[in-house]
Formats: C-alpha cells, sequence, structure tokens
C-alpha cells in the first residue's frame, strides 16, 4: 500500500536532468528545496558538469553512491522510460517525471507513454506525471515543483492538501490559498495521470493525520471505483473534500478533451455520483478557497438550518435569497421565542433573519441575549452575523466578541460565520476566536453551504448499495424489443405484455382477445426508433387491428426497405398515469449507472432527469424520484391522483441491479416510458430497448 | 426640475439636533464635513449650547441668520414635520432626515410621516428619509451622514454614484468599494422615500455629468414608471445601472417587508422589467463591485462573443463553464485561423479557448502574435487572459504588458480583461494599461458578462412599445367566460368561439351543427374553476351532447348548489396543437404586465413563464416565446410540426395591448389555454378569464 509519505517524503532525491541555472526548469526545484531548508540528500544527475548549484554532481543515475527514495525527472520524454528502470534499479520508491511529449502529444508520444507505465510498473516504482508541474511536502520542503509561485517564498504548512489535474490551475490555487494565509501541506499536480492520479491522492491524503481538509481539481475522472474509494476514506475521516470538476458545459467538455488526454465525461452523471459518494462539488476557486478556510474550524453543519443576526434588515434579506437559492433554510424562530425577542427590543425584527439593528452598538449585551436566544430556541446547524465595518474598529471588535462569546459559549458544534469589514489585524482577532469572516455576506453563506455539505454527508455515510445477484445470460441473437421486455420482466421491471403478431388475422385475434383498444408496434431488430419509422399505431379499436396492422405494413416498408421485420406487437392500451423515462448506461468512468425522469418532453427538454451509481436501494430510487423538479406531478400536484411512486421506485431499483449485474455486457437499456399507475396500482413499462455492450 | 446638485450641493447647511460630541449620530456629520473641508456654511442647531464641536449654535432654525439650502434633521419624529416647515420658510430646498418612528413603526408612525410629507409638499422642500442613515457628495465634503464607515477617512470622488434603500447596507457597499480604490461621488440611502427614491435617483445621477457607472441597491420598487425613466436615462447616456433587487427568494421579500414599509414585488415580473429598461442586475456585492471596478474601462462589448487566451488548458476549460453558464459564446476560431496558430506554435489548442501553454513566457512575442490573430479572425466582443501569478512578478509584468499593447494596438472597442494574481503595484501597471484584474477567473467572466449586458442594453435601446387605443368598455354585470371570450376577441386575441346552450335540446342542436365532437363547458358568473366543479367536457359526441348537457347540470348544481348557471357553452374541439398560457396583470409597481409561458405543468411546475410590462410588440413577444425554456416544443422538438410562433406573437402582443389600454380597470386576464396549430394555422383561445380591477 503506496502512502502519501512513500510518494512525498523520502530522504534522498536524484534531480535527472539537474541545471546549474535556478531559474530553469531543471534548476528550480534545487534553489526550492535549499531555501526550504530540505534536510534530505538531494543529488543532481547532470552528465556535462560535476557541480550544479554548489552541490556536487554525478554524470548518470547508476553513478549515484548508494541507494535513492525518489526520482524527480528532466529529461526528454525519449529517455524517460530508461531513468525510471534506473531509479528503480537504485532503489527508488517514487519517481515525478515533468517533461511533456507523451499522451497529450498524439500517438507517437502516447507509445512513450506505453513504455514508461511499463519501466514503473516493472521497477515498482509509482510515477507522478508525466508533463506536471511537480508537488512539495511543506513539512520537510521536499518541493520537486517548477511552479514560478514559489519563487515567492516557501511553502507554509498547515491541514489543506491540494490535488490538480492541471499544473497551471493547480499552482494558482495553492498561491491564493497561500495569499490567505491558508497552509497547505501537501501540493500535487498529476498531469497526464500514466499511473498516479488524483482518483487515488485524494484517498492517500484522506489517510494522512495531518490532514484535514482536500481540495481537488479535475478536469476528467480516469479511474472512477479508485475515486469513489478515496472518497469515501476522506468521509469516513470526516475530512472534506472541495472538489473543483471543470468541463460542465459542451464548450467547455470541448476544450478538455482538447488539451489533455483525458475525456470529460458526461457531467450530470458526474456530479452525482460525487455528491453521492461525499464530495462537494464547488463552481468557483473562490468558493473553495473560501470553503477551506471555513473548514479551519472543523466544524460541519448535520443540518440546514441557518440561523442569520444581523444589524441591517438589507443584509438581512440578501442573505435569505442567497441561502434559499442554496437550499440553506433560514427556518423563522418559534412564535413565542419571537415575541421574547421583542420583548428585549421591541423594534427588532425577531422572526429569522433576526434583526437586532444598530442599537446592538449601544447595548452590547443585546448581542448576547440575541443570541443565546437563536442558540436555545431556534435549533439552527449554523449562524451568520452581519455585522459589517462596524465590528471592525478594534474596541468594538473586543466588547462584541466577548459579547458573541458569552451568547455562544459552550456550542462545540454550531457552526459561526461573520459578516464584517476590517483589517487584517482585526479580522485576525475574530478568526483567532474560531469564525471564520467574510465581507460580503454571499461568500459567507456559500462557505456555510460548502460546510454543510459536508457535514450532512458525514452523517450520511457510505450509501448502501443491495446486493447484485449473477448475471442472467442475455439471449442470443438481435434484442427486440420483446426480447428486452422479457429480460426486463424477469429482472423485476413491471413490463406490459405484448404478444407477437405475425399477419393481420393474429392481430385482430390478437385485440380480440385483450377486449379493447391495442397498441400495436412494429417488431423488426433493425428499427430503434419505431415512431420515427411509422411503427406504432395506438389505441386501435379490436375490429380495426388488422386493417392497422397491414397499413403498418406498408409504411415501414416504404421507411425502411431492407429492415427485417417480425411482425408486429400487440398490447392492451395501458390505463392512463404518469410516464417516466428509466434508463441505464455504462459511465466510462464509473461503470453501471441508473437514470430517471419525467417522461418525454420533460426529460429531453427541461433536462429533467436525475442518476446514481447502479445498483440502487428502494430508498435511493425514492430520493432520485424526489430530487425531480417535476416530483410534483407524481405526488398529486394540481389535484391529480397520486402516482405509485413506490413502484415507480421499485422499477428504478430492479433496473439497477440489472444494469450493475450484467455490468459490460450492456452498454444502455432504456424503458420509455414506465407507464406510473395511480397509487396502489402500480407502474407498467410501455417499451423497452437493451443495447449489448461493446 | 430637480437635479442630483439640488439635493447634494448646498453651499449652507443646518444641523437640526446638532450634537458636540462627534461620535453621536447628531454630532458624525460636522465632524465628518469639516474633516473632508466642506466649504459652505455649516450652522449647528441645538437649543441647549450656544456651541457645538467648536461652531456658534442657534437654538431653533427660524433663529438662523439669512437663508439656509439645506436642512440635516436628527430630531425626534414628532418633531421632524415642524422642522421641516421651518427650513422651507428659511429658503431651504432639501432636507435628510436621519429620524426613525415613521411608516416602520406602525400606524402611529405612518401617521406622522403623511404630515412629513404634508410639509414637504407644502413648502417645496425635498426629503431623504425620513429613517436614512444619509448621503455624501465627496466632491464638495457634504456629508450628511452617519455611517460609522466615514470615521476610517473621507471619502474619495470618482465616477462612481451609488443608491440604497438599505442604509446599513448601503455603507457596506461603499465602504468595500472604497476599500478597491473606487472613488464615489455620491452616495444617497433613502430610507423610507416618503419623497425622494430610489427611482428617481437613478435618473438624477444619470443626468449628473460626472457620474459614469451607478450602483443600486433596493428591496421594493415603489414608484415603477420613474424607475423606468431613470433607467432609460442612463441608458441613453451610456451609463450601467447595476441593481441589487433582493427578495428573491420567499423568504427574502418575507424579511424585506418585515423590515421596512416597503412590498417586495415579484420577483420574476421585476427582473423580466429591469432587464427590458436595461438595468444590470447583479447577485452579489461582489459581483456589482467587480463590475463596477471593470466599469472603469468604459467599454461595453455589444456583443457576447468572447474569446480566450490561456497559459493554462486547465484555466481555459473553467472559463469556458462559467461563460456558458452566464450565456457568453466562447465561440471558436475559424478553422484557417486556427492552423496558422498551430502554425506558430505547434502545441498551442487553438480553438477557444486558446492555450498559448507557458511558451508564451519564453517567448513574449507568441502572445503578440496570438492576440493579433484573435482579434483580426475570431470577431471577438471581449477577450479574457488568463497569465496566473507567472504576470505577477514586476519584470515579467512590463514585458508582457509591451507584448499585448503590440497585439490590442488600436482596439479601443474591445474590452479585454486579465486574470492574474499580483501585488497591489504589479496590479496597477495592468490596471494603468485599461485592464481589469481578477484573481478568480470566474469573477473575471461574472465581469465581462456584466459589462455585455450594459453595452448590448445600450446597443438595443428604448424598447418601442406599440400604440395603446383608448380602452374599449367592459360590459357590464358579472364577466364570465363568453364575455371574457368576446371582449379579448374584439381585441384581437383569436378565441375559439362558442354558443351558449340553455338547454339539453340547444346543446344537441350547436354540437349537430358544429359537425364533430365538442367541448362542453358550464356557463356561470359565480364558478371561476370549471373543471374543478365538474363543468368540463371534453370530445363529446353530438349525439351525446344533450346527455352530456344533463350530467353536467346535475354535477355542477352539487358542487355548487347556489350558483347562478346560464347554461353550458358548446364549441368545436379544436385541432391538435401546442398549448401555452397567457395572462396579464396589474404590478403593484409597474402598472401593466404581460406574461407566456408553455401550458399546464410547466408553467405550474417549472414555472417557465416570460414576463414583460405591456403593450409589447410583435417582435418583442417572439422575444418572449424563444426565451422559454420550453421553446424547442414549439420549435419543431421531436420531429413535431412546427407550430404557428407567429400566430401565438400576434395573440401575445393583442393581449398585452388589451391590458395596457384596461389599466387599473382590470386586475388580471388569463388565456388557458391557447392553442397553438402547425405553422400558418393560426392560434385559439380556448378558455379565458377576466378579472375586473378593484
Amino acid at each position: 500500500m503506496t502512502t502519501i509519505q512513500d510518494l512525498l517524503a523520502p530522504r534522498s532525491v536524484a534531480v535527472i536532468g539537474a541545471s546549474d541555472d535556478p531559474t530553469r526548469i531543471g534548476g528550480r526545484p534545487i534553489a526550492y528545496m535549499r531555501a526550504a531548508g530540505y534536510e534530505g540528500r538531494l543529488i543532481p544527475v547532470n552528465p556535462n558538469r560535476s557541480t550544479v548549484q554548489g552541490l556536487a554532481a554525478v554524470p548518470s543515475v547508476m553513478d549515484i553512491d548508494g541507494t535513492i527514495d525518489f526520482a524527480l525527472i528532466a529529461v526528454p520524454a525519449k529517455h524517460v522510460a530508461q531513468t525510471i528502470r534506473d531509479a528503480g534499479a537504485k532503489g527508488a520508491k517514487a519517481a515525478l517525471c515533468f517533461s511533456s511529449g507523451f499522451a497529450e502529444m498524439g500517438e507517437a508520444g502516447a507509445a512513450l507513454e506505453v513504455e514508461v507505465i511499463r519501466a514503473a510498473r516493472e521497477t515498482g516504482v509509482r510515477l507522478i506525471g508525466p508533463n506536471c508541474l511537480g508537488a512539495f511536502n511543506a513539512e520537510t520542503g521536499f518541493i520537486p515543483c517548477f511552479s514560478s509561485a514559489l519563487e515567492r517564498g516557501a511553502p507554509i504548512t498547515g491541514g489543506l492538501a491540494i490535488v490538480s489535474q492541471s499544473g497551471a490551475y493547480g499552482s494558482h490555487i495553492y498561491w491564493l490559498a497561500r495569499q490567505r494565509g491558508l497552509g497547505t501541506r501537501y501540493f500535487m499536480t498529476t498531469g497526464n495521470e500514466a499511473d498516479v492520479g488524483v482518483s487515488e491522492v485524494i484517498g492517500l491524503m484522506a489517510d494522512d493525520p495531518d490532514v484535514h481538509c482536500i481540495m481537488a481539481y479535475a478536469e476528467g475522472i480516469r479511474n472512477g471505483p479508485q475515486l469513489i474509494e478515496s472518497l469515501e476514506k476522506a468521509r469516513a475521516a470526516r475530512k472534506p473534500v472541495f472538489v473543483m470538476k471543470v468541463g460542465r458545459s459542451a464548450v467547455g467538455a470541448a476544450a478538455a478533451s482538447s488539451h489533455t488526454a483525458s475525456l470529460a465525461g458526461e457531467d450530470a452523471v458526474h456530479d452525482a455520483i460525487l455528491r453521492q459518494h461525499g464530495a462537494v462539488r464547488v463552481r468557483t476557486t473562490e468558493e473553495m478557497l473560501d470553503a477551506a478556510d471555513a473548514a479551519r474550524t472543523r466544524v460541519y453543519p448535520v443540518g440546514n438550518r441557518l440561523g442569520v443576526v444581523t444589524i441591517s434588515g438589507g443584509a438581512g434579506v440578501l442573505i435569505a435569497d442567497e441561502a434559499d437559492a442554496r437550499g440553506l433554510d433560514v427556518a423563522p424562530m418559534p412564535e413565542d421565542a419571537q415575541a421574547e425577542l421583542r420583548e428585549i427590543l421591541p423594534f427588532a425584527a425577531p422572526r429569522n433573519p433576526v434583526d437586532v439593528t444598530a442599537q446592538a452598538f449601544n447595548d452590547l449585551n443585546l448581542v448576547t441575549l440575541f443570541l443565546q436566544k437563536m442558540i436555545e430556541r431556534g435549533d439552527y446547524d449554523s449562524l451568520l452575523c452581519f455585522w459589517t465595518s462596524v465590528a471592525g474598529s478594534a474596541i468594538m471588535a473586543d466588547k462584541l466578541l466577548a459579547a458573541m462569546r458569552a451568547g455562544i459559549a459552550g456550542q462545540k458544534g454550531l457552526l459561526v460565520v461573520q459578516s464584517i469589514i476590517a483589517d487584517a489585524a482585526v479580522t485576525k482577532r475574530y478568526t483567532d476566536d474560531g469564525y471564520p469572516v467574510f465581507e460580503d455576506p454571499s461568500r459567507a453563506v456559500a462557505a456555510i453551504d460548502a460546510l454543510t455539505r459536508a457535514g450532512m454527508a458525514f452523517a450520511a455515510g457510505r450509501p448502501v448499495m443491495p446486493p447484485v445477484p449473477a448475471p442472467a445470460a442475455l439471449p442470443d441473437g438481435p434484442l427486440t424489443e420483446g426480447v428486452a421486455a422479457a429480460a426486463l420482466a424477469i429482472a423485476g421491471v413491471p413490463m406490459a405484455t405484448a404478444a407477437l403478431a405475425c399477419s393481420a388475422g393474429d392481430a385482430a385475434a390478437l385485440a380480440a382477445a385483450a377486449g379493447g383498444p391495442v397498441a400495436i408496434k412494429i417488431a423488426s431488430p433493425d428499427i430503434a426508433h419505431k415512431t420515427d419509422a411509422g411503427g406504432v399505431a395506438l389505441g386501435v379499436a379490436p375490429e380495426d387491428a388488422a386493417a392497422a396492422f397491414d397499413a403498418m405494413m406498408i409504411r415501414v416498408r416504404g421507411h425502411a426497405p431492407d429492415a427485417v421485420i417480425e411482425g408486429a406487437l400487440i398490447s392492451a392500451m395501458a390505463p392512463p398515469g404518469v410516464d417516466l423515462i428509466l434508463g441505464a448506461k455504462t459511465d466510462p468512468a464509473f461503470g453501471p449507472v441508473v437514470m430517471v425522469g419525467l417522461g418525454g418532453v420533460f426529460a429531453e427538454v427541461f433536462h429533467d432527469v436525475a442518476f446514481r451509481r447502479a445498483p440502487v436501494t428502494h430508498g435511493v430510487a425514492l430520493e432520485m424520484l424526489r430530487s425531480l423538479r417535476g416530483w410534483p406531478l407524481l405526488d398529486g400536484a394540481r389535484g391529480a391522483a397520486l402516482a405509485d411512486v413506490d413502484a415507480a421506485a421499485a422499477a428504478v431499483s430492479a433496473l439497477s441491479i440489472f444494469a450493475a449485474s450484467q455490468g459490460a455486457a450492456i452498454d444502455s437499456v432504456e424503458i420509455n416510458p414506465l407507464r406510473v399507475l395511480p397509487a396502489g396500482q402500480g407502474a407498467l413499462g410501455l417499451d423497452a430497448l437493451i443495447v449489448r455492450g461493446g
């Protein structure tokens, strides 16, 4: 088992391609490590110099006296594989490769990368990169990194760890954290991720006792299962993982795939899976840094009730808006507690946001009393105090801090955030008392939201996955609708029964047996889009079934003259209900995922669908249904009868278990629609499509 | 006509309720004005002291020798009206009242406010407040304000103007602007807006030649027409108005109405009208300040094409995501221009975001060449450059600035924003060259978005409103569905024809005349929700019409035994099509507004509706339809026939003109559904409801 210490705490380092010039890529790490007081052995390797930056150099790795723990590689791409083999021979456990010219540079580069991977596997050397900007361990001053941000000073250690696929952007994030005084214990950029990747490193960082908060930047996920294990390690250790996963937009995803060898996965799927496994996804760099800043408190609210105390009604409204947009609940104080606050201060607005008015600064006891009351009676998971610039004077700060301390006394698990404007020295008094501080109250709300998402993920724990049975073998031959429906029915998805009519006579007989209007659908292994081909007739009376069958055959043959047509499926028309679309597919990074959405245009035009990694329990399936914006349509909106959501959830769960059991044997499954009948009457899949996996 | 100078540039000021203590509310303005070098005459009024802060005081306003221009009032609420009368008698043109205890404090306070308003009207004194924190004119040092933010230094003048309904939050915004070095020419908080309000002040600020950018904070809009005129003045003068209108959420709106006398209007309506009249609404304080910061360039892009040049592919993806979310178009470079960039630098990503790679810093000529090519060939309205901390060294900054200058030379109308990390001195080199600078690239994108929205609003100009005819008198008596439909048909909204059946025999005859299935709908002035009352039957065959009529009468009488029932309306079933909901209502602030959305659940569950101030032209009605997320349903999504969007737009425009002409005579109108038939076949209103105005 590799640890972060195995990668980033070597006692001896060979710098291969070392430069005497401390401004060059091969020179900077040496200069940085010496400035940072790295105490391990530092061996420059350079065939043309006997000393490098004052250190004795050797011409090649094999000339090194004794063993090395780590190889830092800054030689042309074509020499990297051999360098790794040499380093392995000298005992290196890990290597980091700055060099570019690999998979990011087309086929020839990709071939070189395969060689490098083979060298690393065969020698057991764990490889960071290639094509990466580097890493550091702030505690030991080990800095195999050429980021120019490090020219401005050695890293300051702390509880933060940063891992990024992008070198330049990782470095950008690191330097912004440093400017805020956020100490970074470990920093790593992973470049092409030939071996070590973000998915693994998050877990290594989570395992390290000195790390309490992780920031990750990713463009594409390469190893989904490993990422899940890493996120679950972090969750179990109660360490938040703030993730910037870019490539949300189509244009962003295009940019991502053009510049790295990663393929940005489908964002909606990855978003759901990251959330499912406890990661806290953030949208901007500032949001991530604000969250990490607030995480210094190590207080993670386990509920979303936000109490707001303010001296400005206007700020209260603004905060309530932002909280609402983020799903935090600015729940009102109980009526009687409001009356008690009004007794203390008649012109206060005691509902929540609680406006204690500027009178608070004339009588700081009000601050204490109001906070006490909010904590005792409001049942809030976090508090946001808006004091603006008034709290920025040093004299006022001391008094206000004392008043708050008296009000909050002993509330260890309560997150309390301040929105004030103050200079650095006064701000420090607040942060020293354990309060995150933000000038902009909207940023304060965003940070509370991020910590709340972390806290709720910690409380929820790892999702329970239902057991997956051995896969039922799919029938040989084409997976027509009838075959697909039968396979799904066996798997427990309720499907409407249909029978194959091979002639107009069959159709008439089957329709007569159905005893009412029927649906007639073309049965052909070659026609996936039946409606487009004229292959669907709905609500056909039994007496018209024969004619409808014949007309359909003519239409479909006109549309698809070469298609093999087996006949048409005849089924009784389903009773009215709410139509869902159910789907499952194999995500390249995470494997089987299941999807559910409101049917038809809701899914297509409004993208109102929910995803989870398959399989899901009945409970998670219900949660997926409830997360749809269209949920009120199932839940009896507009006086409609309640739909059988339990049957719908059971179908989603059954489909997810089917997809998980089949794994790569299937590419995708779609049930469109699943007609959900009124409560107690079940659900019926009316059409099914299974596409075999590659 | 009042000007901002009339309000905020007096030559003599009486401070009524002046305090000798410079830390008290009645003392601060005197201290602030003297510190800021106010050169006008400053007359403290205090019945108990002969001097105040070293200035000769008089016991009452009437004791002032000569005239005054301005009265600053800090006396108890009950004395304010008389004080205004006295000030008027002494020649005051304007007054500002700090005192609270008015409309914000219940009925007794509201009565006092009425008196104050009367005193101001009768004397012609323009009144700011009451219950406000104050205002200032940074140019003259006139500071009738008690914000403690001003203790930290006199305001610095500049091209910015700030107006806020909230005193504390206005002050918060001002101080954040000051910390950024944004000079604020005028600052005003409007408190209860008994006379002067945000709606008017925006226009006064827009008229002032020294102001080039306005920031407004509002909780509720009191005078919609005045706000519109103010916004249009600002648009005509090409001065952006960045608006924080809080109370977006239900909880925010509740907080707003609890703490001020304003009623927060319906947010969706106000959002649409603000946009229609050129305001740039922002969500957070930071976004507003960032926009104002970037507006120092006074460059407002007239299109949304964003070119991105970056040394980090990762940052490029992140920027593309953010731009996409905000509706900016990260349009690719033309294919041949991409090839030319690849010739210059083979491993560049030339699409857009254009990744010039870190090689740019080794060869700054690349920066010049890439920028030239992007400007010549990309047709971008704005450019965002991501250089991270590398651009933060002073030596690099000078070289990079020269390279950019050479690349951008002469592009006066192009907005170019930099995302770099640098200390204040180096940052200043960039801002001195005319570039807004942001560490976080997402914030840079938000600022470009805000300036683009301003530029596009300037280019669009004031919306043309169609002429409004004299209102057709609504018939006396109850506005039944039949009457409403007839009134709307006369106004040009296409309505399905229906005839009243008073008996089962009538129903049968009318259905037979229709020659196909009919809709039967109860006709009763007492039943608004016909479906709920069992008063709608659809697709009734002519031979079943008599029985259906009788059954409906029994059902409806069971449901509403006391309702007056006139009979039932019989109409031919409409052909299939796409259902819209059309509505109009009278907004308390802005008057008649028109609404359109996809019908049924789309409007109700997805809130997919568009609003505009009525009346609207055909063109604006089309724009409303296109802005719906459900637009693809009208535009032939899923192979459906194109709907007759022209007919739908004509109906929206006709309804809007009807609503505008009726004005307060109607409270609301709803056409639900308007069935939009396939292209060329028109549209048909199938149900109508008109509610008379109060």
